[in-house]
């Protein structure tokens, strides 16, 4: 599947400030950057990084005070396999690949260290597989209620399953904790995501099952095939849209996906496994 | 009923130290004591205070360094009345007696104001009365481990609520937190507790339902037509047994509690609504 | 002195609410209530009640759905004593009066529980008294950034210690919390507050020292010796102004307080120990 | 300069176990394994990894119910750099190389993005440099009070912030969420450390200054140039020494280094910056 996307912010820049830009898609086997554009308005310099373990890409550039615009255009192919959630298992902890065993680890908003009990009495007895997670996305869909403003950018999995309360982000946090609790490797995907509405940049969640990562959405409220990543990470501290240095007024913030090709799946976790990962 | 009870604690105090003693039970209609006696050794001077609000009863000492004994020993006679839980309804929140007010609001242990989503899934649906007082409780027995260690002074109900494992106290606190968060009256009890094993003073909640105050406890540790109140608080930072100010090294700690009187009623919290409170 | 105030809140409520208010001054022998006059509109019945603990005074009613509209204007006269405070001393723990001493416990918003090595680490080697008190203002004043916004009503004394950001009931509780850990009494205080800007309700808190209760304001926003007292509690959860059970929406609040006979004298804490309590 | 270095942990299994471990020093261009034996007792297959972007040494395998004993033994090179503190300065933001970014990000017990205005209140106004992270290390030498009990494996920096208390591994987290919050990247560092009374592991950080990563130990139970890096991390949930599934009761735990040549330099942090890292 080919999808289009875009994105463009603009920011009032008071006296200067340093911008860390995480916006590209990463660019991998299963997901291809056919074609790509970012201008920045003025035309500032501006350096590029891929981090080697995780293929975020990042840009950054320092911006004089006044008017910033960043224009980002992209065409994606992205391969998606569908598998049957019957036949994903989870693996057992002393058979997991060392390189993630890092996402077993509590993080800053995922405490899975404080969770051990509560995911066992909670989850503990389903049988374990591609299901269980699914259970817990529908656990968490169930008795999260989805509203702006009732979190912040402090706020963690342990908070969620207090307030009960939040968006996309916390809705993956919760998910990875619960996840790592059970000893099954989760992280954080940051992506341009088809069908959210009204559109914007997004938050789902992976776990590890099977020999590969699995997507997840709690907050259903994207198609899993229809999801383009920008970064991966232990949770949302690491993955942040912008980072940014100095004092600025953000002025404009539009995020656009489209389909180039129809797609040929919806939406429906519990029978359909997504991934676009090979390791 | 009756009962008899003692405790005797024991310190070595290092230099000085200034004692406040909340061991006494209530002198409440319901619950006579019939006899009493404590006895400091060494015989120092000691102030005593009823609290209004509460009834709770202080003994106020200071003592030099060496070793200081409290023994106190007394007959209590209770009246438990003992309802149909199907006919203890819940008081909705605008009728209820402006004294039960304060019992509505978070306390330093029970955040009820973090809750009301968590506590609206799960019993928000169920028929009020003392009915969904039990089945807070019976959640609360099935979720919580009972396990000493887990838990410390500072452990609140929203931490009990995440790590899922507690002592007593803590488990009142988690019942009153929810039972708050529904807008019913809650408070912490301490108390003595026939049939504790190990005895050791205990802390149950009380939930005011249908114009009185009913026993809960959570733990299902002690019969509630065998608990003798000692103090009532929003938590338990409002009615710990000793308040010592100064070093001192604890050498002794004995509680024991009988009936003298044969009980009529075992402990069937599905079956029996306890209250031993008129108002 | 006297002082005229009034407030009006107006709410739009969707179907019915249930309203408590606790928005009049106590009646106090150093704060008597010349005149005073509260209409609600439309004119439901309402109850009335003073907590005998507190003095606290509180209206409820319930309202159908439309605006209601509730104004209350008064006039106050209040003997302000101001005390040298080089005069005013810290009690021993052991010689409070019982009645204070549950200021010494911690509450859901000043957990004082956690903050006795801070507390002694900052403000331990200062002289006891209300110079030490003044200190601890002084130190909330300049570390604690006054800025709407960054707190909200879950927001505790833990959290403006680490977030040092807060409003006056923030600050309010900090100061609680922390001459609670050094083992002085200390309430929270709501009030009209004379010279606040823009005009608003107000939180200060007052500290037991001499066998008086002392009013301290680390937001410096007021004049000590321009606060009518409405609430005294723990902290914020036994002051709201307003508990409101169903949806409303508000629509007006103006809160007004000016003095009707010329004040005596500034608002200068480190050269004034100001008191409105006998005991 | 030459250490040798060794430590031996038992464990009685109870039915089964899996075990990771992380008790192997780094091979780095600075520290050199000149030898080292790792005795597995019973003789098990064991797998091992070396994580890519830390260096980090991993050795997993499982164990049957009865005794494991795991015996790890070398001789160590180490070249410390000694610089005058005066001259390292620190980095703008800007600036830093791309790799050490993710070392400013919150971390599970470094909750750096609570901490800016603390940061600033406390440590914004000192000359940026060594000296600056010397500053927040004698700040946390001095404010908490090192002691066993106070802490345990869920305590984060924002909560040592509050309680003033804790071990090596708390002291290196608070001072870890300082630095990032002040824009200084900042690592965790699991090691043996020579001098330290009794012998145990020790946990220190690493502060990215002038192009390296210095080493400070704010408990100052260590020498800087006795330090022997085993992992480093965005705070201790990545570098714990044992990582194990299934019941075990610890039977042994002793850790050894000394210097096999003399050591050059004590332990003056204010008069000497150390690094062992070149990037």
């Amino acid at each position: 599947m080919k999808f289009s996307l875009s994105c463009e912010l603009g920011y009032q820049v008071k006296d200067q400030a340093s911008f860390v830009l995480n916006i590209q898609p990463s660019q991998l086997p299963q997901q291809r950057i056919l074609r790509e554009s970012l201008v920045l308005t003025p035309d500032v310099p501006h350096e590029t990084y891929v981090m080697p373990e995780s293929g975020n890409r990042y840009v950054r550039f320092q911006a004089a005070a006044g008017e910033v615009k960043i224009a980002y255009d992209a065409e994606v192919e992205l391969d998606v396999q569908l598998d049957d959630p019957a036949t994903v298992p989870e693996i057992p902890t002393e058979q997991l690949p060392f390189p993630t065993l890092p996402h077993l680890y509590p993080s800053r908003y995922c405490q899975a260290d404080r969770l051990p009990r509560a995911a066992q009495s909670d989850f503990g007895q389903l049988e374990p597989g591609h299901g269980r997670v699914t259970a817990i996305c529908n656990w968490i869909h169930e008795q999260i209620e989805y509203k702006r403003g009732t979190s912040d950018e402090h706020t963690s999995a342990a908070d969620t399953l207090i307030d009960r309360a939040g968006v996309c982000r916390d809705f993956a946090h919760l998910g990875i904790a619960l996840c790592r609790a059970l000893g099954i490797p989760a992280r954080f995907v940051s992506c341009y995501a088809w069908r959210l509405d009204p559109p914007d940049f997004h938050a789902v969640f992976e776990a590890y099952l099977g020999g590969r990562w699995y997507l997840f959405d709690s907050t259903r409220q994207a198609a899993l095939d229809g999801l383009v990543r920008i970064g991966i990470g232990r949770d949302a501290s690491e993955v942040a849209f912008t980072t940014i240095q100095g004092e600025v007024e953000p002025t404009i913030m539009q995020v656009r996906i489209e389909p180039l090709t129809p797609l040929a799946h919806a939406y429906e976790p519990t029978v359909l496994a997504v991934t676009t990962s090979t390791s």
